[in-house]
């Protein structure tokens, strides 16, 4: 063991972590088969590891309201207003690089398809066991993309206040800077997500959401891939296909549904009050959505939220979209997703432990309490 | 869709949940190849749903305390000080069965070997692909105990606070009760954890630990023991006993070793500041410590929770005991570990939706803080 002494400095050049420790690395936890980005520049951000009831940042001093666009990086794009009204207002959403990044950025503007830096035979999969020793010790960079959609000019906290031009203008975001980073920019994986509340991990209250791509796809994202394209073998049908058919038929743990879409609380759902959304005819790309289909899922995902909020008032809540990883051969059995759900409980000891989760609200109850929570 | 108006007891009789909805039930997430246990009744607890800025039950009712062991169910094993004085105390460690249990515990007390109730194929390890048709909304029962350590009869708030009679009682209580649900009564699986403060899911402030039985071995802990074995096949050696030997060479992420143990921070940890520790030479099951190492163990995980005290005063923290499953055929192959982790960050939206970890803590740097953090 080495003494207290030696400095952290010298360890550092030991070569036991990277020379740059401003820079993300991930690692390969070789027990779980699982990557981990260690980003210590992350635990630079205002907010990490400062305890507070709520997340309560004043208006005064939001670096995302609607005149002090000069405290962020530049936008990389923005959307504007219908020209029947708000002249005052350049851009109702907003989308800039997020400055405390989890990936590492500079190399992503280069990034397309064949510009990218070789890295052996990982090529956007997850390494796997090919390898003649086992390593325990295997790192590897990690490049992509790390976003923020600003989601109101004006202070709001929550996608429910949004009126419905702004809220279709910002699912529009989302569908627009994933096809970028996964079509454009040929990155493996690529995810949107919004954290809401201190519990569910937001540092910031302004209404907002984040994207990141990878150039590798997570692991349990491969293992669901691959899921998926199982049950495609073996049913000749798509699982969220089927998946949407039967809970339509059964009814009870639906919330609503909508031409396109149907929102309902899965079955083994692993949080209380969980919502997924998904497209009822097969769609493997969340950026396929047409302009009139992603109008539609935002209005549905903020009566959602509504209803969420409703029966839990103050809630934090988070949602992911997972849209097809696009390095997958089994891309196309893909079928993209939308999860909402409020952090109702914490997750304790037992989950952390065997990864299994105890859920106190049975999905039919839950979808039940939804449903009541008329919008 | 069903009418809003049909009443969920009615929705419960169409069979798409269990007749009794007071008892918990499994079910499997076919896409995640996860089993999730829904248990309506802990909705019942106390304190689940209620936000509130820390645990601070009133110790004038606190049901842990000494004196008021009628209100708890009657404790199923008891430590008692040695006869050095504390004349006044009948106990130092109190196990009781909790009273709003995770699994199903009627059955447990009937659970030998060969009485437990026969689940086809099942038998212990997670159901996988052998059935014909591909079914989605999988059930079983799920048996098992739930108990909770009370580990001071005095109203303390954190491991740290025990003293070192009482600290080493509390593991020998662990290692008993282990031992108890996996050897004396065949469980399949079992763990030991601990949730201090409110953040990591805690209920009531009274130090305690609980312990959590049942009659499957959950398919992460199930996938993890299959590493463990593939790990032994291909290097003639055991994971964890090379990492020991690894990481006492490297010595940058230990954080103490004793004669028989070594705490470090993981590699590839997904959590800042996480502490594993385990045997140095190689020991499946936490049940087969002697009294002298369980001491041991005991005070230097008192003084790891004392220096994570010291780094982040005031944060909620857990640990998990792991020990090997009875029931799989690669259990030799495991090696138990412990794993104690602040709740520094919140999981957030894109951990849920990848479920790959953004760690903003360098482990080398969480070791170097943890050592300077003298005790």
């Amino acid at each position: 063991m080495p003494s207290n002494n030696q400095s952290l400095r010298d360890k550092l050049k030991m070569g036991t972590f990277r020379d740059d420790p401003t820079s993300s690395e991930m690692r390969h936890d070789w027990l779980a088969d699982r990557w981990v980005i260690i980003a210590p520049q992350r635990s630079e951000r205002p907010d990490d590891f400062v305890k507070r009831r709520a997340v309560a940042a004043d208006a005064d001093s939001c670096p995302f309201c609607f005149g002090r666009e000069d405290s962020t990086p530049t936008a990389v794009a923005t959307y504007a207003p219908a020209a029947n009204g708000r002249q005052k207002l350049d851009w109702l959403v907003r989308v800039i690089p997020n400055k405390f990044p989890a990936v590492n950025a500079s190399l992503a503007e280069f990034a397309s398809a064949d510009k990218r830096p070789s890295r052996g035979s990982d090529n956007g999969q997850v390494g796997t066991e090919s390898e003649d020793r086992i390593e325990l010790f295997k790192r590897r960079d990690l490049f992509g993309a790390h976003e923020v959609i600003v989601e109101s000019p004006l202070h709001l906290q929550s996608l429910s206040e949004l009126d419905r031009e702004t809220a279709g203008l910002v699912f529009r975001a989302y569908r627009d800077r994933l096809g970028y980073w996964l079509d454009e920019r040929s990155l493996a994986y690529a995810v949107v997500f919004k954290n809401v509340g201190q519990d569910a991990g937001a540092s910031l209250a302004h209404t907002h959401a984040q994207l990141i791509a990878t150039d590798i796809v997570p692991t349990d994202i491969a293992r669901a891939s691959d899921r998926m394209q199982l049950f495609a073998d073996r049913e000749s049908a798509c699982l969220f296909c089927r998946m949407a058919e039967d809970e339509l038929e059964q009814g009870v743990r639906v919330v609503e549904r909508t031409p396109n879409f149907v929102a309902f609380c899965p079955f083994a759902s692993r949080l209380p009050a969980l919502v997924t959304i998904i497209p009822i005819k097969h769609q493997a790309q969340f950026q396929s959505l047409t302009d009139e289909q992603t109008d539609e899922l935002s209005w549905l995902t903020h009566r959602m939220v509504r209803r969420v909020e409703r029966c839990y008032p103050d809630t934090a809540y988070n949602f992911v979209v997972q849209t097809a990883p696009t390095s997958l051969s089994c891309s196309s059995a893909f079928h993209w997703r939308l999860e909402l759900f409020p952090r109702l409980t914490k997750v304790a000891g037992f989950e952390w432990g065997s990864d299994c989760y105890i859920n106190p609200l049975p999905p039919e109850m839950a979808a039940h309490n939804l449903r009541k929570a008329g919008v």
